[in-house]
């Protein structure tokens, strides 16, 4: 249902929008905004975690949130100790789906990239969330890359000033 | 993320569509177009049915269909030998949603209605399917109405004539 779900969520945006840049960036905002929402619904679910490291997160969210979300397992590859790669190679999300040539610039998951860097901003982590690898492309496997910008720092207002 | 995926799809609608009216035909529209797919996929995994009359379809949808797209269970209600009513509690299209006052013509999940319409008549079994009654619009519960309208004879066209 997911799958279908998502299908016709795409050809609405291929109907809306004529570039495919615009497309994948109309699916990061979508999942932007779902991935503020879906923070609340992860942690009331999972529990809440104890990350000491951006690492951590990661983890977080390639053993936990993958399997919880889309039913798939990740990995989490090392490029430094600020920048990921997610890498899974199933994707519900591409089932029964063949990209034509004309849409070869076209990322078909991007709204993943927007979830996690939604969800991520709302418990204070910037990210960059790309979409590096699609076996819709033709790659081997799926990555989307994330980077770390910065951990933004709680800002408290002392009301008396 | 179903349900987040079917929020984005119905926020795009609202952008586009002025009339609530034109949003549920849309929605009918759409679930029509993944019935008509979503009908291999069923059979695919479940088996075929020998469905001796329309009540046999109408218990294999409640029992089956629905538990494997929507993970809920569904009753099915008797109107008359071609009428019966779909009757669910829950429903995940629905979570974390509330309509606001001027969306009360809305059927927010009218989807499903055409998927069940274009996944009956890809097996030759047309019917009317319509949402009679949405929690989400103050109603006990959840029920779409499924009227048969005929079954469709297979024409064997004599390629010899």
């Amino acid at each position: 249902m997911l799958t279908f779900t998502y299908g016709s969520l795409i050809v609405r945006l291929i109907k809306d929008f004529e570039k495919t840049e615009e497309i994948n960036e109309q699916l990061d905002r979508m999942g932007y905004n779902i991935g503020v929402r879906i923070i609340d619904d992860f942690l009331a679910k999972s529990g809440n975690y104890n990350c000491q490291s951006f690492k951590d997160t990661i983890d977080v969210i390639s053993k936990t949130a993958f399997k919880m979300y889309l039913g798939i397992n990740c990995d989490a590859l090392v490029y430094s100790d600020k920048e990921f790669g997610l890498i899974f190679s199933d994707n519900p999300l591409n089932d029964y789906v063949e990209l034509p040539e004309r849409y070869n610039s076209l990322w078909y998951s991007n709204i993943v990239c927007g979830i996690i860097r939604g969800a991520l901003e709302s418990i204070n982590i910037k990210v960059e969330c790309k979409y590096n690898k699609d076996v819709l492309k033709g790659h081997e496997t799926n990555e989307i890359r994330v980077k770390l910008v910065e951990i933004i720092e709680e800002k408290f207002i002392d009301e008396e000033a």
